[in-house]
């Protein structure tokens, strides 16, 4: 990784892929039955804007996320790691239907990962 | 079970063992790591009394309840099997502490299980 | 519950009826998705046995179950909640298409009920 | 990662790393309660070996895996997520015990996670 000087984002592909990828993400969580319930009283367009801030945040671009905090944001749901899992696959496939690479991939994956401790069960 | 003519409600102790219940399941659940993560925002003596009641209401007592439906009260909150089994634990072990004998906790489990569409994964 | 002194194989319905129960129960896990990975080393109809004859026998029918105690039945598997939820699901699902009450479903219920020990995380 | 011409293996520290990798992770499993009823019927030292011999061949060390393929391992076990993460976490915690790097803990998060769908639910 030390070879690339290209932040995350930037390898995504830059703001237009990086909202194309948070504009999927919510959309296939809505269509989840896994995690569906947890949206419902949700608004979707406010939530991709959220999401693609979020995202362009933790991959290096540019900082204009307006949510709270991961820890804050989840805190009373008790979400549980089956809910964690098909959260990162639906990001998995969200990525791949925007062409992502599978290097970028694992590190969208490890940063999800690393988010762990402020989402389950908090 | 024909042959009872009086109420779960009385059978239970009337209200003021319901209301010992109600106390003693919101205490239980609060110190409960799987479930305490859903109170956070809740506030103890309020949802003692939404206990109280719902319980006297759903076993033949007086009905007082003031809360939100079953479904309404559950709803995008994607609650899960753990958790209901922990729940019911909980209320277990709340009915023991009150000296409720072995059929009147089974009246209550049977109560508590058919209330299970309304609560799981909505 | 008093005034009843049938046992509940009896008021089930005796032997033909406890055996119906049990064919369908093992037929209905075997195509639950939630439980089917755990019967793919099991032989149906060895399992329609141990099913009818631990069933017999913990509705105050004959003893003739061989297989193991519940504890060692299940030890090393790892079974939870979600599992347990389904499988109790399923037995009503096999009680109702026998025909059987409300009130033998409740008391299968807290029989299930009262085996969670022996099965769950063991 | 394009830069790095040794292998993730190499990167690991080789042999000698890898194998005290493999006896922290199977030490920590049969530690963790999340996991342990899985371990009843297995004996730590083989499962060290297997589990050694797992990790070099997947990392790109040499292949002396005589163990089943992942999906043959793992079937009719109905793993569940939290049994996963939980999983993953104990090799992250070994790999932290053994002086592993951010970058391959990474790699071996995405490896351990693409091995999902032979794992979870088969």
């Amino acid at each position: 990784m030390a070879a690339d000087t290209k932040s995350l984002y930037e390898r995504l592909g830059g703001a237009d892929v990086v909202a194309s990828i948070a504009n999927d993400i919510v959309d296939i969580h809505m269509a989840n039955p896994v995690l569906n319930p947890r949206f419902k009283n949700s608004n979707p367009d406010e939530l991709k804007i959220l999401v693609r801030d979020f995202f362009a945040m933790g991959t290096g671009g540019p900082n204009n996320y307006k949510g709270k905090d991961m820890l804050s944001a989840h805190s009373g749901m008790n979400i549980n790691e089956t809910e964690m899992i098909s959260t990162i696959d639906d990001v998995m496939v969200a990525l791949d239907k925007n062409g992502v690479g599978q290097e970028e991939k694992n590190e969208v994956l490890a940063i999800l990962y690393s988010l762990k401790n402020d989402i389950l069960h908090v």
